[in-house]
């Protein structure tokens, strides 16, 4: 049993009827009858107006976000291990034409609305220094760690105050939800979130990620981004096969239960070490101390994950599992004590 | 019966099951058990060692291709009328840095050596001008007219000549390779193309196209490639699903079965109105003269295209079609006059 | 006596006389007194205010601009003879991050409106061609032609029309006002230019050009352009010097007359071949039809000049001559026949 | 008397002579005679041969040197608080093409090894991170210390163990060659430097900085630097004031003497507050704690300075002082206390 990453999971079954059933001639790019009902799923979805895009990757999705928020001579402040920093080969310096990514620590991956302002306090307003643009916060963050509403909100009351927009990197948007049971648009445009990247692939989908735009410049930036789209190859000829996937992880709340599962999932893996936990689980990741001989025994007993770092191992659950499916690991755990 | 695009057409069955046979859990990115294979696949079907990534639209296996053989001060030459040229929004300029495409005219939109030769005469070896440093041809061209073996090779001289590198956009490769009944080394290694786009989902495929490396550089342009496609936002987290897209088009030659029913089904067409060609058909487009009550008429017959400027249409075949398939529209065609 | 470029003139000696005046110790970058009163003069010189910076070269000044009025996906059109085209090595891909220099042809070396129009019929306004922002026209022309104020104003039309920003490049700005003995409003701001690079070193300066903006963007242009200043290396740390010295240009109409002299010495070489010349002589350059032999003979006689292609040369003139100084050339001119 | 920084200074007598000297006809650009001492002059200086570029400012000089070194997926390490970092808006990122910078501590603005080791040992070999490409440092730092010989050769050795390119901001390299009493070459090529930024403005000049390349790749690099020297708008249509300036600098050891006479200054005020000197002075930049009452009598007797944050203040003196022309200010120190 694997618990490498979300992304080594398989398709959910929802999501592979959905592009069988898309499986037609219709009209190319993002011309067919699939894309064309995005933006009416996600108002609905989020309570509000919404203008979608699909793009082929998260690191595409989060990188197009930030382009149309930060001019090519402008700073994004986020934290120091986030995906966009440590992950992404510099795909934000890509698409915007050599904005900076301001690093910031934070407990957990998450930033704090007192680090963002005493970094922003310390740039000074001439010429000569990168102006901050934005902020890009990541939920749940790469340690699992989701923000709650009010956290989100502060952040977003910072954003405001100096001027900046607020992107937010979802590719585990469904687990934060999931965890604290809010209205989505509790810890997006309602706390004053702009640009979302709503994640779909590591959620069970196969190819294909939503950026999502709120607010009174919805429009102008969705164009602009299309534009990003097609310059930077992701306007695939086949749209249709990825607007259904999505689709299809709106209907019914599949994006829900399925990261309600692999929430549950790892709840039940964090109760059966709570003196291992390196921190609170509240999403799909475990971060725990294993020796190397601990992590040696879990392997011969069959459960693949990677170490992290030195005498510590991060375990992800996924859509295809749930509390009852990881017993098996909850009690080799447990028995390593 | 649509003859908009062969973007427009399903998925054939085989890619289809393809992919769910790849639906298991396996490593993310290009880790995976079946990316793999690819190096493989395209190195016994080309009888050269063989670079292959996967990326997922032809636009960006077009641009990281040409990132990694032209620096943002040099120029690429092209057919004015190219893809690259036209149909991008300038996506290669925002992959090389800003490098410059040089326009080209050329009967059926095919480059000539004459023409190549009298351009780069023309510059000037200064530092104030644009050096030219690589050649894009499209095989089949815009207009679905094939470079024989003998006219690649005679660009490939030019481009070995003037110390250029020799990019193809073979987005509909496998119909030039159907048309000519050659070995598909003929008409890119053999003949002097050090970076071939081998397209896929018109083909047949749903997501994915694999950009080719030949030759002593192989190596180290697939690695910066590696780097491109991963700042490009196109290191897919569940690559696997278009590895085995790509593999399932080599296996008993189905992107050949394809490409030559695609062209049967143009053949068909072409011979049923000889004379309102605008091009000699040799690929899966035929672009036909036709006044606007003619082309009303067609599309109250149930046939769909586009119109191709004033008096003229295009119509594209696909995978889907042969000649049998086309006979309505053959003999609608035939009934015009 | 050299006529290969007005770049290859000396600086002249009120301009000298500046830089001397303005060394003194003063606050560094643009914070001096000198860059303080570039607006003000400027605003003074064309009777509407201005917003002007200065920068190192024309190729910084020209990008720039263009970086101001052009995303990366858009498109500019411009004389495929300009400098921005053929003699700035892709600067305005670089500081536009890879926007499109769209190739257009003219006598002369100017666009007309029918040119402008019908190539921006024919961009189809969907997210896969680039489309056009900017205009950028040359005054005066590669050739040596001057756009007169209807013109520009035709073309400033055109502009407006389709919601384009218009571009000057003035390298030669002062010979085309001599020559039309306008207001330099009339073939500027009042003819709907919104950016003008006025140029200074042809015409008697060291280092430096001034970037002028016009119009009710100016003030958040001139801000966008600051930063790109910045970026590109070019705001100097001792900006008083070129403050100084551009300043120095506008007293007393300096500009002017000593576009005035080199304009008359050009006319003056005209009136000696009326049949030689390949284009008008309206502003301070000569196209002549010259033979390899007729070219060594006037070299032999100590006349300095650049080969035009086969059978024919350029001629510059500049500040430092007049009618007079150049006398001896149009002698020797005359006798050639 | 102010102590603002070496960019408010006038330009030394010696400068200006070279300019009006080199106030006559030539080729235009690079084609100068001037120009084409550089690559001697400098050969000569170094002791090793040396390919020499003059460009407009230290941060286009910086730019160019990191885009010659380090793709725009590549990383450059460097202190946070170095100029490249915090005061260039982005240059580096711009001319890099989107690379990124690195940051790390040190004491006094140095980087130490160590920290450099730790930094890149903690940077995965895979495609998702941002290798490493060069380190930057600054001669002297931005707090005035001074590396020895030794301790560039430290870095120059972890450069080399790391395949990394060395680069050099010495924007004032003179004065801690002043400092050192050293040759050039101990603190650069001989030490693993590859590329060198050798300042003159702030040394004297009026416009323009050298760009050195050493080593066995220097011809290949400026070529390349040649190219990005075009495209960023820095090669001067009248190049040869620069290259003048750059070779009176050379002239005499004008360079040298300028920079003693500065560090002499410097270390005079110095004397005057062991005590209150927040790092140590090695070059003409002196960091002391001083309350705002401090400041004002200091500024009321003449005294012109920049605070440095709350209670501190940085004094900067330059080639046209010495230690006897700013003794009223080391008396007034004094007379602090």
């Amino acid at each position: 049993m694997h618990f490498f990453s979300d992304n080594a999971t398989p398709v959910c079954p929802q999501v592979m009827a959905a592009m069988a059933a898309a499986d037609v001639a219709d009209h190319g790019y993002d011309g067919d009858a699939w894309s064309a009902r995005l933006d009416g799923a996600f108002s609905d979805l989020f309570g509000t107006p919404v203008r979608a895009l699909w793009v082929a990757t998260g690191t595409a999705a989060n990188s197009i976000a930030l382009a149309c928020l930060c001019p090519p001579y402008g700073g994004i402040l986020a934290h120091e291990e986030s995906h966009i920093m440590v992950d992404e080969c510099g795909a934000p310096g890509f698409y915007t034409h050599g904005a900076s990514l301001m690093s910031l620590p934070g407990d957990g991956a998450k930033l704090s609305p007192e680090t963002l302002i005493e970094r922003l306090k310390a740039i000074r307003p001439d010429v000569h220094q990168i102006p901050a643009r934005a902020i890009s916060i990541t939920q749940a963050s790469e340690y699992g760690r989701v923000y709650t509403p009010e956290e989100v909100a502060a952040i977003g009351e910072v954003a405001r105050d100096h001027r900046l927009d607020l992107h937010m990197d979802g590719a585990r948007f469904a687990n934060a939800v999931a965890h604290l049971g809010c209205h989505p648009g509790d810890i997006s445009w309602r706390a004053g979130v702009d640009v979302l990247t709503f994640g779909c692939v590591k959620n069970g989908g196969m190819v294909g990620e939503a950026l999502l735009f709120f607010g009174s410049q919805a429009d102008a930036r969705a164009s602009e981004a299309a534009r990003w789209r097609k310059r930077g190859g992701h306007l695939l000829s086949k749209g249709r096969y990825l607007a259904a996937q999505i689709l299809a992880m709106l209907e019914d709340d599949l994006w829900l239960r399925n990261a309600r599962a692999a929430n549950a999932a790892a709840a039940a893996l964090a109760q059966a070490v709570p003196d291992r936990l390196l921190h609170p689980v509240e999403a799909n990741e475990l971060f725990i101390r294993l020796s190397s001989a601990e992590a040696a025994s879990l392997r011969a007993q069959g459960f693949d994950f990677y170490d992290w770092g030195e005498g510590a191992a991060r375990l992800v659950t996924n859509w295809a599992q749930d509390a009852g499916a990881v017993q098996p690991l909850a009690d080799a755990l447990r028995s390593l004590a």
